[in-house]
This record gives C-alpha cells, sequence and structure tokens, in this order.
C-alpha cells in the first residue's frame, strides 16, 4: 500500500485487511493466466501457489533492523514484502513468461525487480523477486497495495526450504562445512534444472518438427 | 463480455475460459467486500454464494427461444446469463446494499437492473438481478465480459429452490392449486422477511441507545 | 473424546488436534452420504454445513457455569460440544433421513438426542442435537471422540442466528417484548417449513403418480 | 473395491461415487495424520498432495491392454488403479514413515506393495506405490474399496512428470537418446536428494546434541 494523508489509514486490522485482499486479487489474476496459458499451451507453467501475510512479530523485527520504529505509517512504508506469493514452476524459463505476464497487466505497477536466478546469493539462494502494487478496490476508496511475488522452480524451492530451516534454526551462523554444503547442493540444483529444461526444450523441438 | 471484430474469439472453450475468469474475478470483489463489511460493521451481509456457469444445452435452449442461430457471437451477444452469482444474505435490507457496494467499483459497469424484490413476479418470485461486465485481463487482451448477479435472502432463496423444481418437473404447467399454494408460501416468505428485519433493526436501535 | 487412563491426553494442544480430526472426518462421512443420497434419489439433502472448535474462552466459561475446574480432564469428560458440526437442510423431512444414515454407520456412537423440533425450547429454538463419537486414528492410538451434531432447515437457521444475536447482545436478559416477537417469529418459521414441505410432498406424489 | 455378488454394483456411475469417497476418506486420513506429524515432530513430512479418478479412457484401455473385457465387473477386479492418490514429500526418509503410518491404521488393508526407489524402473522411474483397501460407509452397505498410492519426494515428482510427459508424446517410443538423458537426469535427481537428506540429517545431528 502506498501510504499517504489522504488514505489514511487507521488500525492495524484495516491495513491487514487490505493486505489480505491485495493477496486475493493477485492470487485470481494468477489462476485467471494460468487458464489461459493451460488454454493456448496446453500445460499449466504454475505447478502451485502459496501465499502468507507477515506476522506482526516478524515485521516488528524488520523494521528495528532496519532503524524505523514500529508504527503502521512505517510498516506500509518501509516493509515491502507484508503480503507475500510464491509461485513455483517446473523449469526457470517458465519464470520469466510468467513475470511478464502478470506485469503486462495495466493495472498493476511494478516498484522494484530483484533477479537472484541471473545473480544468485553467496549462499546459493535463487529466486526472481518483484515488489508490485495492486489496486485494491473498497467500499469508499481505491489503495494501491504492495505485494511481493517470488517465483522458483520446484528444485529451487526444495533447496530454499532447507536453507530457510538451517538459516533460522543457527539464527544465521550455521558452522562453514554446512554453508558449504547448501552451496553444492545448490549447484546440483541449478545443474538439474539446465538439465531437464534441456531436455524438454530437446523433445519440444521434435515433436514440433 | 462485449464482443466486437477485434477480439475475435476463436472457440467456444475460449469463450468458457472468459466467462470463468469473470466469475472468479467478481467472487473476489464480493469476499473483500464481505470482510470490509464484517471489519466495519461486525457483522456479514453475505450469508454464502454460489456461482455457475450456464450448460451449453441452456444457452442453446434460451437462444432458440429468443429466435437466434446458436453461434458462438449470439451467445455473447444475447444471452447474458452465461456466468451467474447467487448472493444469499439474511436480510432485505442487506440486498441494497451489496448491490451498492459492487456497483461503485469503478471497474464495473451496469448493463440492466431488475428488481424483482420491489416487483415480484407474479409467480411470487422475489430477487435483485443486475447484468454487469468485469474487466478480464488476458495476456493480449482485456475483454468486459457479462456476469449476472443474484441477490436474494435465505428466505426468497429457499422458496426459489423449490419453485424452480416445480417449474422444471411440469416443465412451466404446474397445476393451478400448486401455483397458487407457490404464491401463498411466497407470502409467508415475505411476512417473515419483514418481521425478522423489523425485529432486528428494533433490536439494533436498542443496543445503540 | 472418551477420557480415560490408557489415553493419555498430555496437552491441550493435543487434544484439539485430536477433535479437529473427529470434524475432519465427520465431514468427510456427510459429504459421501450427500453425494450418495443425490446419486440415488436426485436432490441434495444437505444445503450446507459449517463446523467449529469451540474456543478456550467459551470451554472455561461453560465448565465454570456447571461448577467444574478448567483441567483438561474436565473439558473433555463435561464439555460435549468442543468440536461440532450444524447441518443445514431444505424441510424438516430431511433432518430425521441425515441423523439416520449418520447413526447407523458401525463406526459412530450415539452418546445423547435431543429433539428440539418436537419439543421446542420456550425461546422458540427448533434444532435436531445429538452427541456422538467417532474414531480419530492417530499413529499409536484410536480415539473414540465427542462431536455435537446440530440438524435444522434453513428456515430455523435464519432465526436461530437472530436469536443468538439477541440473546448474546442482551447477555440473556433481552427486554420481554424482543422475546415476545422472538417466538412469534418462530411461530412463523415453523408455519413456513410445514407449508413449504407438504407443497413439496404434494408435488413429489403428482410426479410420481 | 472388492467385487462380490452381494455387493452387486448397478452402474458405473455408482462404482465412480464409491471410488470418489475411498478418495475422500483417505485424503482425510492423511491431513489428520500430517497434522499429528506437525504438532509431535514440528514438521510437515507431506508437502503437498494430489488425487484423481482415472478417466474411463484410461480404464477402458488397460483393459483391453491386459486382455479383458469392458465390463464393470473387470475395472473393479482387474484396474487397481481407478482412484489414485500421490504425495510429495521433501525427503525420500519421509517417505517410508507415511507409508508405515497409513498401513498401521487398522481399517486399511494393503494389497500390494511396489518399491520403485529400492529398485527404480530401467526408464529411471522412482516412487513408492502401494494398492490398499479403505471401507466405504454407504447407507446400506459397507464397500472395501481399492486406492493406489503413490509417494514419491519433489525431486523424483518433478523428474516424473517430465518422464510422463515424453512417454505420452512419443507413445512409449522415444528415441534412444532422449531416454538416455532422461536415465542421467534420474540420476542427478538421485544425488540431489541424497547429498539433502544426508546435509538435512547433519543439521538435525547438530541441532540435537
Amino acid at each position: 500500500m502506498i501510504y499517504d494523508g489522504q488514505n489514511q489509514v487507521d488500525s492495524w486490522e484495516e491495513v491487514l485487511l487490505i493486505y489480505r485482499s491485495a493477496l486475493r486479487k493477485v492470487n485470481t489474476k494468477l489462476e485467471i493466466l494460468n487458464d489461459e496459458f493451460q488454454h493456448v499451451h496446453r500445460y499449466n507453467p504454475i505447478e502451485h501457489m502459496k501465499s502468507r501475510i507477515k506476522t506482526s512479530e516478524s515485521i516488528v523485527k524488520k523494521l528495528k533492523r532496519k532503524g524505523y520504529e514500529s508504527t503502521i505509517e512505517n510498516m506500509v512504508e518501509h516493509v515491502d514484502d507484508i503480503a507475500g506469493i510464491r509461485i513455483i514452476c517446473s523449469f526457470s524459463s517458465d519464470i520469466y513468461q510468467i513475470a511478464e505476464m502478470l506485469v503486462n497487466q495495466n493495472d498493476i505497477k511494478v516498484l522494484s525487480i530483484k533477479d537472484y536466478i541471473k545473480n544468485p546469493k553467496a549462499s546459493g539462494y535463487k529466486s526472481y523477486h518483484m515488489i508490485i502494487t495492486v489496486p485494491v478496490f473498497l467500499s469508499d476508496k481505491v489503495v494501491d497495495t504492495k505485494v511481493e511475488i517470488q517465483i522458483r522452480t520446484v528444485a529451487m524451492d526444495f533447496w530454499a526450504s532447507l536453507e530457510h530451516k538451517i538459516h533460522y534454526k543457527f539464527e544465521g551462523n550455521a558452522p562453514e562445512h554446512i554453508k558449504e554444503e547448501l552451496v553444492e547442493c545448490a549447484r546440483m540444483v541449478s545443474d538439474l534444472d539446465a538439465r531437464m529444461l534441456s531436455l524438454n526444450t530437446e523433445v519440444q523441438k521434435l515433436l514440433d518438427s
């Protein structure tokens, strides 16, 4: 949500309502695109989706880390992933297609993109992130609301679940050999994704010819 | 869907996809409005909702009755209830509030309204009907798509289910005494709705004072 | 859940897990019966269902009213409606059919029945209540778990929602004229249900003859 | 469904109803086990599930291949996967735990097990298959009904989707180099699964010590 003086937000409960509405709306858009893709290309690019609202604890923690007080204004302004949707697809080529289809819709604005697939994190993390806004229609106003979209393959997602667990359990200080092993697993994930994509492309070419 | 030459619709399957998408979109809008209403007024105006796509058989039948050939153009042009949503609420006063909240959204256009609550059918049928259009975002175009909205109370809905069954089973030619009995039941439904609404209003007044 | 020494229940969280599982199981049984009924009789006796777990606040309040300490043993022993399912159907004749179909299943035990349809409460309340137990299969044990089933018509349910709201808002002490008005509405509900059932039976007879 | 003379099945529609009911029941059992596992071990072994009823076309094709006529008796007797559930989990160690938890339930009978994880197919296919029966309670009888359970990791599932597509598109006669590439990908999947499981076990050991 792009916060401004006019759209006075009077309580955290109303803010949550708005983010929840934004999630519903983006979910619906993605279901429609997936149906259309299935109709045209005869396969579903979206394997499955998960959406979540960030817990108040995590939001407060993030504000603290960034040096802001815990006010509703600061949450809305400085925490971009209060509403989040994760899209899991089969092949890395699907990722860019889904992102493009979503971004082309004229009521969606893209605030920022982080392409951790072209530029993976040091940990080995790969995923495509976007912060977008979507208009939420309330009975007396329209509120442009921020949603973080993460798009990744099933293999990247499998790796990310384990990495998240390790990061969380060791509070960011995992032993060095564990970190190295994770990086090695990330490399295997990338190799598998590349090999499977190339096989899929080869098969497609044979069938089209 | 407002059909025109540019948005060439190439197959019935694609048309269905678009109507299904419109249903999803209106459903999402109504869920958001219900949440907001619950937040502000502490009760849900929408008791429950049902949505459906008309079967091809019914569409063809309707076109025939209206004297049109069974082409996709004619379906899209002349059958307004291919996509339909029925909203069931507790009190008749909720009906107009829901209708207004929906219609106020700036991407919705109202094509027509039939208020069978103020002007019930001879059979006794009461319900509030609107034909609206909602824009469906596809990957390469936006299609304004027609959806029929029916709003009624739980008691009206109970009556309408029985009336539908009778109409369908007797193919429109129910015996006279059955029709009369239906009209009498419709009167009882209206009395009950009026009495319950008045009790609810009275209770609300006592609590607010 | 029938509590005994062998099936030691060690925490409230586990107890909730068991009640939630019992709800899932009874819901599944009812969906299966509804499907079968639809297959054989060509109509769904179950209009819709709602299930809920009682909140801890309500459970503690009920124990207090009954003069028991708030221990897990007392909850499991003395609160019969921790897990509850409400079944809404069209006609009062459906109520007894659904109850019988459920009770006939050989893994369900009926602990008690309260027929507030034959014997309405003074308030005008009508509904059919059963306390049953259903076995929940956990990885190392089977726990017979209590579930309260309430079965009523759409019209009874409409009335009960308003009565509940009034009872709750006035904390049981609604003004006399409000209570009388409620009783009058309950009478109208019963008349409507009776008239609609009789019309439905008449229609059925005409069609079968 | 174990077919016998007494439980005469009079139509394909009723048979489908029974298989659908069996799917619902096994799904409910798995959701309950997943909840319990989450409660005890603080993680969900089941990443997600998919269930399906085999299409009539596939059933008829399978019967033909096996040399049987297309009768309902033959379908029920000779096609074991009319109702199927696929369970996707993170680690290969989860697979055996889920299988054991399910099989331990005293109303489930195991008819057969095929462990394609210990003994992969020549194609590289890995998955754990069981044919079980579960009792379905109808209003007048109880029918033991067959369900095929497939359990595999996310990585195995990713591979299996591509393999299925290739097998289907080339009607079983994929070019040799495609088949070899698939086997190579299957090897990479196994390596990744083994490495991730070993990392997960190592992490768990460090945290427990």
